[in-house]
C-alpha cells in the first residue's frame, strides 16, 4: 500500500482524476503526462499565445505583422465554446490597447469572464439547439461588424459550437423558421454538408457573411478547430472564409428531400429570390474582402497528437502519429487499433517497444442498445475485449480521449484499458460484451477503474487514440 | 494511344491481367510489381525453396539441420489447397530421396500433379464441407503415419483448407455425425474456437494427433498460414502441434448451446466418455512427442506485405507495413486506409510522398444486400468512395488483393481505385454508393476497369491493403 500511496503522492497530472492510477500506477503514471501534453498544447489560451506576439506596438500573427498604431479601433468577436479563454489570452497579447467586442459562448462556458476588459460582452446562448440570445448576440456582432472602418482592425475567434451559437436570420425570416428547416432535412435524411448549405443562405454571418460585413476593416481570423481535417469553411460554418455553396446548391438541397412545401413558406420564397438573382450570393474565394484578410488555425487535433508525441518520446516511448483524419465505427477504428498493437509487439514496426501509436480523428457510435457512455468509452471498452484474447495483449494499453473532456452525454473524457480490463470487469459482476453489446461502457470501465475523468477542458480539438506498447 | 499501346507492350505483370491498366496506365504499371512480387514471395514452391536446402545429403529446414542418410524412410502428407505445390517442391529438395505420401488437396487444386514421384498419391477432396474422399484419404494418411518409425523422417506440409481436407472422425462416428454437430453448432451462433474445440475431441487427427500417431519418427511441419496472426493450432486445426483445449473446455461448448439432446447421440457420448476420463485427451504442449519435432511457418501474409514493401522501395515509394493483423468489417477499413492516406499527403507521416503503406490481413463484410462481390472489392469500393471526396483524394490509390486471387465468391482477387473511380462509374450509369450499399462491387468495379484479375494464384496468406499517395 505504501508503494501505491507513493504514487498517487507523485501524481502530477494537471488534467486527469487519479482514480486512473488505481489499476497498474506505475505503467499509467508515464502515460498521463503524455495525455496532459496533449491537452495543455490545445489550451485555448496557450494556442492563441503561441500564435500572437505584441511588441511595441508591432502584433505578430503567425508570419503576419500589423502595426497597432495604424488601427483606430481594434474589434473581437469570440464564438464558440472556448470564445472565452482565446478572447481573453488575445486581450492580454494587444500591448494594452484594449479592445472592444462580444463573446458569444455556450451557457456555462464562462469560467474567466471577471478577467475579460469591461469593453467585451459576454453572452451565453444555447447550443446545439439555436436560442434567441444567441441570435440577438449574433445581431450586434454584425451591427459592430458593419461599423468597422478601413482603419479599424477586427478579430474574429471562432471554435466548435459556433455554428449553432453565431445564428442571425436573413431579412424576413425567423429563428423558428431556420429550427423547423433544419429538423425538416434531418429528418430526411440530410448530410451535414447539405445543411450547411441551406444555413448559410438563410442567415447573415455564416459562409464568410461576417466577413462582407467586417470589410474594409483588416480582419484576423484564428480558428480553434473542432472538425477533422479543419475544413475552414466547416468550422462554424466559416463566418469568415470564402463560401463555395451557390444559391443553386441551396435550391438542388430542396429539390433532392422533395422539401418545397414542407420549409416554411418565407424559406422557400428566399432561395427563389436567390435562384432569381435578385439576392447577393455568399462571399466566394475570388472577392476582393478576403484579399487582406488572414485566417490562421491556432489548434486542431493534429497539434493535440504531435504534442502527445513529443511528451511521449521524452518519456521514452517510440513514437508516431499515424493519421489525424481518422473517422469510423468505434469499435471497428478500436480493432484496427488494437491490430497496429500486434505489430509493433510482434514485429516491432511500425515503431519499437516500448512504443505509441497515435491516431487522431473522431469515431462514430451506431447506437444499437440503451447503455451509458460515449464514443471513445465504447471504443476503448471494444479494445479491451481484444486485448484479454490476442498474442502479446498484455503488452498492450489503449487509451481513447475526447480532447473536451466530454465524451457522449457522460461525465468521462473516454477510457484507458489494458488486457486486465475484462478481468477487473468479471470481478466487479459485470460482462464487458453484455455492456457493448448495449452501448453501455460508462458503467464497466467507471467499475474497472478504467475512466479518463478531466471535467471540462475548455478546448475541443475531436479524439486522440494511443496505443502504447511495452 | 500509342503511348498507351506502348505501356500495354511493356506490360511485364506476372499476375495481374492488363485490364487493370485502361485507366491511368502509367500510374499502375508502378504498381502491379509491388502486388507480383507479394504474390511471389509467398508461391508455395518459392516458400518452400526458401526455407528448404539439401546439400550432400544434408537437409536444413530453417535452422536446423537432418542428416537423410540417417532415416530409413521419408514420409510426405501434403494437406491443404497448396499441398501440391509445396509437395513438389519439398520432393525437388530431398537430394535425390524419394518419399512416400499423400496429397490431399481441394477438388481442381492438383496443376503440376504429373510431376510428382509415382509413391505420392494425390487425393481431391470437397471443401469447405468435407467428404467420404477426404476422410478416406486422412484415414490412409493416419494409417501411414502411424506405421512411421523412430527413424522415418515424416514431412507435413500444411496450407489453408486443410481443416475440412482432413477429416477423420473419432472411431464410432460418422462424416455425418460430424456435419450435424458443426451445422447445429454454425446454427447457434458459436464461434470458431469453440467450433475447433468440439472437432479436435471428435476426430483423428486434428489437435496434435497426427503428431502423436507419427512419433517416434521425427516430425516436420511446414506451414502456409491463411489465418489473421498464424495461430498454429488453428491452422488446418493444428495436425501437428499442442492443442489446448480439453474435453471439459468441448463439453462447456455443448452446454453453453445447450446442445445435450441437439448433438447426435454418438458425439455426446463420446465426449461424456472423455470428460470422464476414459479417452486419451489430445496431446498438450508437454508432450514428449513434441520434443524433437519442428514446426515452420514457411509463409503467411507478413512474408508477403515485406516483399511488397522491398519491391515499392525499389520502386521509388517510402514503404511501410503498418500492421499484419487487420480485422474488421470492409468499408471501415477502407475509412481508416483512406485516413492514412490522408495524412501521408497533408503531413508526411508516417511516410513521405511517393509513399506506400502497407496493411495485411482479413476484413469481413456484414452481407446486407445480394449483390456479387467480395471483401476486397467492397474495401475498394469504400474508399473510392471516400477518395472523390476528400482534400488530396487524387493523390491517393487504395489496393485491396485477395493473396488466393478469388476474393469472395468471385473470379476477382479485388480492386484497385483511385478518386477517378467513383466518376468513371457515373460514366457507365453506375451510381458506386448504391452499389456498395447493395455489397455490388464487382460488376461496378468491372465497369470500370479497376477489378484486379489474376486466377487462382495457389497460394493464401489472406489478404494485402496499400494505400499509395503521391
Amino acid at each position: 500500500m505504501t508503494g501505491q500511496y507513493w504514487w498517487y503522492a507523485k501524481m502530477t497530472s494537471t488534467h486527469f482524476d487519479p482514480v486512473i492510477l488505481t489499476p497498474n500506477p506505475q505503467q499509467r503514471r508515464r502515460i498521463l503526462p503524455i495525455l496532459d501534453a496533449a491537452l495543455d498544447a490545445v489550451d485555448p489560451q496557450v494556442a492563441v499565445q503561441q500564435v500572437v506576439v505584441c511588441k511595441d506596438g508591432q502584433l505578430s500573427v503567425g508570419d503576419r505583422v500589423y502595426d497597432l498604431n495604424a488601427f483606430r479601433r481594434i474589434h473581437v468577436f469570440g464564438i464558440g465554446k472556448a470564445a472565452l479563454p482565446m478572447t481573453s489570452a488575445l486581450c492580454g497579447l494587444l500591448c494594452d490597447r484594449v479592445p472592444q467586442g462580444i463573446v458569444l459562448t455556450k451557457i456555462g462556458h464562462t469560467a474567466g469572464a471577471q478577467d475579460l476588459p469591461p469593453s467585451i460582452a459576454v453572452v451565453e446562448a444555447g447550443h446545439p439547439v439555436p436560442t434567441e440570445a444567441g441570435a440577438a448576440a449574433s445581431q450586434k456582432i454584425a451591427a459592430q461588424a458593419a461599423q468597422a472602418a478601413h482603419d479599424d482592425l477586427v478579430f474574429c475567434l471562432v471554435s466548435g459550437g459556433g455554428s449553432a451559437l453565431l445564428t442571425y436570420p436573413a431579412a424576413g425570416l425567423s429563428l423558428a423558421d431556420l429550427q423547423v428547416t433544419t429538423e425538416a432535412l434531418l429528418r430526411c435524411g440530410a448530410t451535414i454538408d447539405q445543411i450547411n448549405t441551406l444555413r448559410k443562405h438563410l442567415e447573415q454571418l455564416k459562409g464568410g457573411q461576417l466577413a462582407r460585413l467586417a470589410a474594409p476593416a483588416t480582419l484576423v481570423t484564428l480558428v480553434l478547430s473542432d472538425v477533422v481535417g479543419s475544413p475552414l469553411d466547416v468550422i462554424a460554418s466559416g463566418p469568415a472564409v470564402p463560401d463555395s455553396s451557390t444559391w443553386a446548391d441551396a435550391w438542388r438541397v430542396v429539390e433532392r428531400h422533395s422539401l418545397q412545401t414542407t420549409l416554411p413558406r418565407p424559406v422557400i420564397e428566399r432561395l427563389q429570390a436567390g435562384l432569381a438573382g435578385e439576392l447577393p450570393d455568399t462571399p466566394k474565394a475570388d472577392d476582393p474582402i478576403f484579399a487582406t484578410g488572414q485566417v490562421m488555425v491556432v489548434a486542431d487535433n493534429a497539434l493535440a497528437a504531435e504534442a502527445a508525441a513529443e511528451a511521449a518520446r521524452r518519456g521514452g516511448f517510440d513514437a508516431q502519429v499515424l493519421t489525424t483524419f481518422a473517422e469510423g465505427e468505434a469499435r471497428e477504428v478500436a480493432r484496427l487499433a488494437v491490430a497496429l498493437g500486434r505489430e509493433v509487439a510482434t514485429h516491432s514496426r511500425p515503431a519499437t517497444p516500448p512504443a505509441c501509436l497515435i491516431l487522431g480523428g473522431e469515431t462514430t457510435v451506431t447506437l444499437k442498445g440503451r447503455g451509458m457512455g460515449g464514443r471513445n468509452q465504447e471504443l476503448a471498452l471494444a479494445a479491451a475485449l481484444q486485448l484479454q484474447d490476442i498474442p502479446h495483449g498484455d503488452r498492450i494499453v489503449v487509451v481513447s480521449l475526447a480532447t473536451d473532456g466530454s465524451d457522449g452525454p457522460t461525465n468521462a473524457a473516454g477510457g484507458l484499458v489494458d488486457a486486465g480490463t475484462v478481468a477487473r470487469g468479471v470481478t466487479a459482476g459485470l460482462s464487458a460484451a453484455d455492456h457493448l453489446a448495449a452501448n453501455d461502457a460508462y458503467p464497466f470501465l467507471l467499475a474497472t477503474n478504467d475512466l479518463l475523468l478531466t471535467g471540462p477542458t475548455q478546448t475541443n480539438v475531436n479524439d486522440l487514440i494511443f496505443i502504447f506498447v511495452y
